[in-house]
């Protein structure tokens, strides 16, 4: 730090979190994204913007606010005054999240055990830091991990040790490998990470047994599952799963969620579930949400009341379900992964003289689709497909722990309409014949 | 660890900084003045309501709106995308807030050195973070210091060393000595976290002199400062003194701001200001703010544009000064204030019998004032005087680092009414009547 034309800071003196890969490929990939304005891109993993014509801010708040008055007892002015001043770090519209998880996904938990959140992302990192308390713990992570996730670990200093996924799960052997390492070295995983419907990047699921078997590690090891359940609404129905927070057993799951994907991103409103007991020397216990609420209060003191409201409202207007608003949502991106998988068939598939060695997963939900490529799906590939093919898409390695995923990318549909889609694919289609050996 | 009836977690295995005494404190306060609903507070901080009146959420989110399409060009669809979408993590109404900060705190800083924030708490967190990089780095406080400062450092880690304060500013000869002493011990100070214009919790101020000093002492000792302006509106005009980061010298200051006292604690929007330039290895150089809004991409991601929305609308109703908003405000807190001092005086002050030991600073601003007694402002203490004399504090002992204050308790005059203010201060004086020895 020297002074001169003003202050110069050295960039490897400030928090190693800022110097990470992901970091810097997350950056890289916005500057491509940036010079390559026209390219057809798979990269964002962003809502389809259709359903926001159904938003309605004013009227969402009004309902709230028609809440507290007709059913809380509020005084008009008493209700205006929750929205406008500090509220309670636990949030304002925990009854109505417990009420519609209730509903809409079998999980049954009082009130009192969910935070509200400045989306999924802060739910996690309070989580982590909860549960992360010293140097000889260890969270574990289905790998290739939300980058969500390790960022909130790496700003936290929290250690991350991977699990691998595979095409239908979680590698169970390793998992065991994993806990008894830390074990032997001393240390100890207090919690996994996982979302079981349809991760991000690689749209990775678990079926039923995997789901029974994963919460039996859990209580075997004596460590908590930390469910992101971001994705777990675009499932294909019937057949989809409950979520681990809702299965016998679910007593050690720590259940994260936004309303993101199923509102909008915009009002920035997540939750955790957190009714695990917690208790202190003197024998008094709580609940684990009112520890994640005093760290909440250190990190954002409270999610914004009044986006609470547009939610708490959006969440009235539908008699506390969700279903309706989600079905027609899961449509949409079941309609546009279909599209995706069926393009690629029509364009890479068997008998289409692709090249060999490109293949991809095909997850029954989510946004995300994870291609194999014959060659390193790189920063240098990414910008010549960007510059010679006008088609954008997420190198898979951004997504791992240390190394790996160098052949593979992430293909997000959800923003995209049908014609993107196809047009997309075909430009996929034509990178992957030049760049790819014959 | 262990299953039966659920889970039950130690509170001794989740992260220090939930036992910390400052966390059990607050928990504390809260309780009593949950059991004691009828006590008067002088507790809480908090903005008083009568300005939410002035408050229209729609008609201001119209009013940004509106400015995104007048003036930005954007058509209506893609105006009300920007507000339901994700959206950059650096914020969306960084050009109004420079502006804001320009015109009216005479600080000249362009839009892109702007982050804005989940409220003032979260630009804390992000600052800490991104300067306390390693195990030597320290962080130094003027102490007693804000909680929300004091909380964050915990939760990340990050040592802080304390300041002492002075009734007329900083102990300047203490600050060389901790300089010293980190030197000696082979750490570093990063930064000094001050709040200039009337500090929370002790109302404390620092002259144009000392301004001028501090900025010295953090060239010559290579630190930054991190200003915190939360209450800097209040200062009594004329007479109020430029913020350190509008002072020469002011390029070493990361400026660290709220709206939730000039416009509403409701939208959770603050800022963080940080225009040093950063450099990495390559020589390649951005902006501290750069850095800071990539950590904040693994806190809450991007701070709610429909809340931003609001600030961003109130800020172009007023013509991007919020002068005109502030100057009622303060009039109002300086009234609050004065009736607190004057109450006090004649309550307490010479001629009036008043137990011996008795004394409080007379700050010219803020929130806040700092009584000190002849006996321990502890808990029981606290107890007693809401359940015998209906009036409540805070302990000043919930914002020293370590131990201190522990003959000092802090009062809030902001959110109450004149005739509470006496009515409070009544029962202050019979309370101390009672507990001070005579």
């Amino acid at each position: 730090m020297t002074a001169g034309a003003g202050v110069v800071l050295r960039r490897e003196r400030l928090h190693s979190s800022l110097g990470s890969p992901a970091m810097g490929s997350i950056n890289f990939l916005n500057e491509v994204m940036g010079r390559f304005p026209d390219a057809l891109s798979f990269a964002p993993g962003a809502p389809h913007i259709s359903f926001f014509d159904q938003i309605d801010v004013p009227r969402h708040i009004d309902r709230y606010l028609r809440h507290l008055t007709e059913d809380r007892g509020l005084k008009p002015d008493q209700a205006e005054r929750l929205l406008y001043q500090y509220g309670p770090s636990r949030g304002l519209i925990g009854d109505l999240v417990a009420g519609a998880l209730r509903t809409d996904q079998g999980i049954d938990v009082p009130p009192e055990s969910v935070v509200i959140t400045v989306g999924c992302q802060e739910a996690m990192l309070l989580a982590l830091r909860a549960l992360a308390a010293g140097p000889t713990d260890l969270v574990a992570v289905v790998n290739p991990c939300f980058v969500g996730l390790s960022g909130a670990a790496g700003l936290l200093g929290v250690d991350l040790v991977p699990v691998d996924d595979t095409d239908d799960g979680i590698d169970f052997a390793q998992l065991d490998d994993v806990c008894r390492a830390a074990r032997e070295a001393g240390r100890r995983i207090r919690a996994l990470y996982v979302a079981p419907d349809f991760s991000n990047p690689s749209g990775g699921f678990l079926g039923l047994a995997d789901r029974h078997r994963l919460l039996d590690v859990a209580a075997r090891e004596d460590f908590l599952l930390l469910e992101d359940n971001a994705y777990a609404f675009t499932a294909r129905q019937p057949g989809a799963l409950p979520p681990l927070k809702a299965l016998p057993g679910g007593e050690r799951v720590v259940h994260l969620g936004t309303f993101a994907k199923v509102c909008m991103p915009g009002a920035r409103v997540g939750y955790v579930v957190a009714d695990q007991r917690v208790q202190d020397a003197s024998g008094r216990t709580g609940l684990l949400a009112d520890e994640l609420a005093t760290l909440k209060s250190m990190v954002t003191v409270n999610t914004s009341p009044i986006a609470q409201a547009v939610v708490g409202g959006i969440l009235l207007e539908h008699r506390g379900s969700l279903a309706s608003v989600v079905s027609a949502k899961a449509a949409l991106y079941q309609r546009n992964l279909r599209l995706l998988l069926d393009a690629l068939e029509s364009a890479l598939g068997p008998g289409t003289g692709a090249p060999a060695g490109v293949s991809w997963n095909r997850p029954r939900g989510g946004f995300f689709v994870r291609v194999r490529l014959p060659v390193p799906a790189d920063e240098r590939l990414l910008e010549r497909s960007a510059r010679e093919f006008g088609v954008l898409w997420t190198p898979m390695s951004h997504f791992y722990l240390g190394s790996g995923g160098d052949y593979q990318l992430r293909l997000a549909c959800s923003y995209l309409d049908p014609d993107a889609i196809k047009e997309g694919v075909a430009r996929l289609a034509r990178f992957l014949h030049a760049v790819c050996p014959s």
